[in-house]
């Protein structure tokens, strides 16, 4: 039983083709052959050892990072690695640095906001990492006007960064702009004159964002030449005269729609990862049940643990399927900017923001949800889910916190049915709000479980819900003489209403998904019982939301719950396979109750030994304080 | 602005008696008294400082924890501290550490199942310390007959450890019993012959539960004396012979009571430090919302702040007062059992079971929601909050995992309904099954938003939807032929009518409390105002249980929602107020962003510079990492 693989016999279970589901879960074959050869030359380098992460103080932790962060670009200069092959690598090294600031961020922003000159000065030193920048905008105190506080790589490493401040001249303040600023001398790293820059400290959790260098910075006096503000959108001239080009200022919501695609993609990754570890340890971990002797019951096979557990496994695949189309709307959205055409625009913003807050609200709580579905063991390091969970719980702070996004996007539901009178058609995501009197009055005609399978039944359903909750909404602003009085007021309910709509996106991208032609034997079934299972999860979640909207009845709801546990039962067998289709490394996973072939007990047991701890069988310790205490002799120790 | 009590704006809204509602958290003038007074010794002593916890490796940690154990050990022999003095005192030096076990479950175990002479001969050891003891119960794999894995104060310092072993006399298994053994020397500390003991690893957090030695722990051929194995229930002669006494079994039922109350008032603990830093925060913060150049809007003023920030702190008091009411349950069970009467043990076993499994869960989210609401630098280490999480968390998993203690709970609801045909009348908080004939049909009848405020009508309403719930569940077990069969299929909806069961006791205790005397002007009303708070949200969250079951209607529904938005404007003044009568020092929050004067951003700014990172302005690594990749030199580096 030590060797081999444990799970061989959910393996067979199976009733699709894992291989081609790798490649639905990739995106395509080259993305999954590029994903499979990178992430297996990262697992197979010792030099990217992550393991022993969480037992590194801050200081041996942060070192190592940086030698990762050389020796991962001397690899990708040596492997001549392409942009997509270096990106992937960094990506599998998977440790939070200064790096990801300099590619992500601070080469996007001189690339968005300067001029052809300023590009060609700055971009050629930025790719062959002869400086190294971050992006200082995040304050100590939200317009305290005090400190730069949060930039990543900023605190130790950035030698430049591009720093937002209000931009004065002849007296006038013309608001926020960027600047490149050169933080640190180029020959022996020390910070310029007037520059005040440090790590802001311990993060939450083992390992995770401690790897980074987030920082402080203050400037006293502090002068720039004047070609180092970015002048792609406005200028000033050599005699101090700020002007403005006819670049369209919308581009800047071009950008965080690309930024917050982003972050819907790597929610799928996170909770797919976490959905991976809990998913095999259910499958290996066995719990009461036994009869007449023989093992005990696989905890998957529980149905409380399926109810948890196979939801958060539907919403990994959702989170890809709709990460993939914001893809697609970025693209389209970017089109469509470059013909001076903006009548998408907003749509798209409120759609990606609400998906931003939604999938990692959802992300970070399933995480949790994971590691407290492996039970005691999940607290381990070993795990791996402590360490996923701290350096995933920031997404949901960070480009918009997730309530203020939800609020925006509720802003823009309510406009979309205020315009609905002057004829105008809602666009995109919102398309359904032009059928809102046909959804006020519909009723949901299903009769049984099976009745709920029908995907033009689940979408009704949470259109007519959606559509109902933002009509309340508008209808009891308007009892409001002040407006933004009512909003503030009614702040939950629009939140709910917005979550609604968000909900909705996600399971209509999935049904659109399974309405693809998509190749492989029993690939496309197992994909329509994760879809019903993440859409009937949710309507069973929010049930309240459905029955006090009227959009179906308590026998309905009853009855979606019934059809939710069949689709569970479905799920079982498929299980491991669904998981296997991420096609994640053992390194990758970093989770020793995660590994592919199951061997987790003496796995566990022999991890545990390589704690610091455990260096001596006497612990540092035990003669200045145990040994006195045990003996009585406490009243002359030095404490 | 630098000095001063920046949060006194806050404290003059206070609609009541601030040290007046301190004597009611802490249950009664004595208990505030003790608490004050040695919460204060702890805070004012610099031996007991914690804030460098998180920066601390794992072996530093450990030592600087075994040097806290003998000091305090110390201190409470030179002061004489009485038995309840010092064990405030190591619950507000907070830092998990073998010394919990020690007291907390090696001497109770002893107690408990020992006999006279066992006790006379181990308990003046225990008490003086001069052995240190464990109880190894826990084990790798569940029925993996391995190693002992997770006892506390196992892996580095206990000589001795209670362990839960099979018992087998002529061939005979007698199943698990308790048995005294030696692990390590009392002379040099080295553990005995055939004895494999260390730690198991790091686990989830910074500081943390990385202060406690969980252990691992592997016998060879050890034997122990026959003397050793607990034997006030059972005995094993000098022959070999196997008996048992009458002592009654249910014993153990009373301890997991006693065990579980105080699980409960660890709850209210740690989530009310969790709601104290985030609303002290929420005053301090401020975000949007200027004026005509004014300040910007204080963040705890936003509705969305307060729907998630309020029913936190209303939680906070309700598991407070149920925790209180579950301490006088523990008495009345044991004085019970002393008189041989076993009749309220089940109703007692399964109400704590519930409240364990419900406070934990509300407690754990609720401390990270409060990091989240504390925005970015909720992240930080030196919010205290990721600590807190970290350290809270093992409470949903131990003592019995949430998700199956709330089975054992519906299963016991289900048997009190089918017993109801035979006349056994429900005892205690089932009473009101007695009803279920009148809870089928009756009506709510709010029909504007204040009705919402009478305690009868959300008792019923609560009664009702739990009563119902546990009523369909029975329906519905009754449809399979396999009762067991049943019950794993519908377990979904059985956790449900469970936690709709035990809401309903904490709802119920929480009325009670307020149909006592309580002096103080206003501390009533503002009672009143968190105990509708808390009734009025979990309505609202839950309240498609509330709509399928027909309890109330969606008109209700609603009208509950707007009388709860009105709550919270009525706790908004006296918000800050509510958390200062919890009475927690700055030392025993550990948090900056929670800091009594509220003067939080120079103090995030001084901290920052203590990380170890800041030791060198030129970070180490940057000689041999950092400079090759900005010179073009990695080639020839070595990395």
């Amino acid at each position: 039983m030590e060797g081999g693989d444990h799970l061989a016999h959910e393996r067979k279970k199976a009733q699709f083709d894992v291989e081609a589901m790798k490649i639905v879960w990739a995106g395509s074959r080259h993305a999954f052959e590029v994903s499979d050869r990178i992430s297996k030359l990262v697992a197979s380098d010792p030099a990217f050892r992550k393991d022993n992460r969480p037992m590194l103080s801050r200081k041996e932790l942060f070192k190592n990072t940086l030698r990762k962060a050389a020796y991962a670009w001397k690899r990708i200069i040596e492997l001549r690695l392409s942009e997509e092959e270096a990106s992937k690598l960094r990506f599998y090294v998977d440790e939070p640095a200064f790096t990801d600031l300099h590619w992500g961020m601070f080469l996007p922003a001189i690339k968005g906001q300067g001029t052809e000159e300023q590009q060609q000065k700055w971009l050629p030193l930025a790719y062959k990492m002869q400086i190294i920048g971050c992006y200082a905008q995040t304050e100590l105190g939200h317009g305290s006007n005090s400190s730069k506080w949060w930039p990543g790589g900023l605190g130790k490493i950035s030698t430049h960064a591009v720093v937002y401040a209000r931009l004065i001249t002849d007296g006038q303040d013309h608001g926020v702009h960027g600047f490149i600023v050169q933080l640190r001398s180029l020959d022996d790293h020390s910070p310029l004159p007037g520059i005040t820059v440090g790590d802001i400290g311990m993060k939450f959790g083992n390992g995770a964002y401690n790897t980074m260098d987030n920082g402080v910075l203050r400037f006293d006096h502090v002068r720039i030449p004047r070609d180092q503000m970015l002048m792609k959108v406005s200028q000033v001239s050599r005699e101090g005269k700020y002007s403005q080009s006819n670049v369209p200022r919308q581009l800047v919501y071009g950008t965080m729609v690309f930024v917050r695609q982003t972050i819907v993609a790597d929610a799928s990754c996170a909770l797919s990862r976490a959905v991976c570890i809990a998913t095999r340890y259910s499958a290996v971990r066995r719990q009461f049940g036994s009869q007449n002797g023989g093992p005990e019951t696989q905890v998957i096979d529980y149905k409380t643990q399926q109810s948890r557990l196979f939801p958060l496994l539907a919403s990994a695949y959702a989170f890809r399927f709709v990460g993939e189309w914001l893809k697609w709307l970025y693209t389209d959205v970017t089109q469509r900017l470059q013909a001076n055409d903006f009548s998408t625009l907003p749509e798209a913003h409120a759609c990606t923001a609400g998906l931003k807050s939604l999938t990692t609200a959802a992300t970070a709580d399933g995480i949790e949800e994971c590691r407290k579905l492996c039970g005691g063991h999940g607290y381990l390091c070993s795990s791996g889910l402590p360490e996923l969970f701290a350096v995933y719980v920031p997404a949901c702070t960070y480009e918009g916190d997730n309530t203020v996004l939800l609020l925006q996007v509720a802003r823009f539901l309510v406009k979309t049915l205020s315009q609905l009178g002057s004829g105008k058609q809602p666009v995109g995501t919102t398309a359904y709000m032009g059928q809102v009197e046909h959804l006020m009055q519909c009723h949901c005609n299903v009769q049984k479980a099976e009745d709920w399978l029908k995907p033009a039944v689940i979408l009704e359903a949470f259109e007519a819900r959606s559509a109902r909750m933002s009509v309340a909404c508008a209808k009891n602003l308007s009892k409001f003489t002040n407006p933004e009085e009512g909003f503030a007021e009614l702040s939950g309910d629009l939140v709910e209403a917005a979550i609604a709509h968000c909900q909705l996106i996600i399971v209509s991208k999935f049904i659109e998904k399974l309405q693809q032609d998509i190749p492989g034997k029993g690939v496309k079934q197992q994909l329509g019982v994760l879809c019903n299972i993440y859409a009937l999860f949710l309507l069973h979640k929010h049930q309240g939301d459905f029955l006090s909207t009227g959009c179906i009845t308590p026998k309905q709801a009853y009855l979606a719950n019934e059809q939710l546990r069949a689709l569970y039962s479905q799920a079982r067998p498929n299980a491991i396979a669904l998981v296997d289709a991420f096609n994640y490394t053992d390194h990758y996973l970093g989770s020793i109750l995660g590994c592919y072939d199951g061997n987790v007990y003496p796995k566990l047991y022999e991890a545990a030994w390589k704690d610091p701890l455990n260096d001596s069988v006497v612990p540092d310790g035990y003669r200045e304080y145990i040994w006195p205490m045990l003996k009585q002799q406490l009243r002359t120790a030095r404490l």
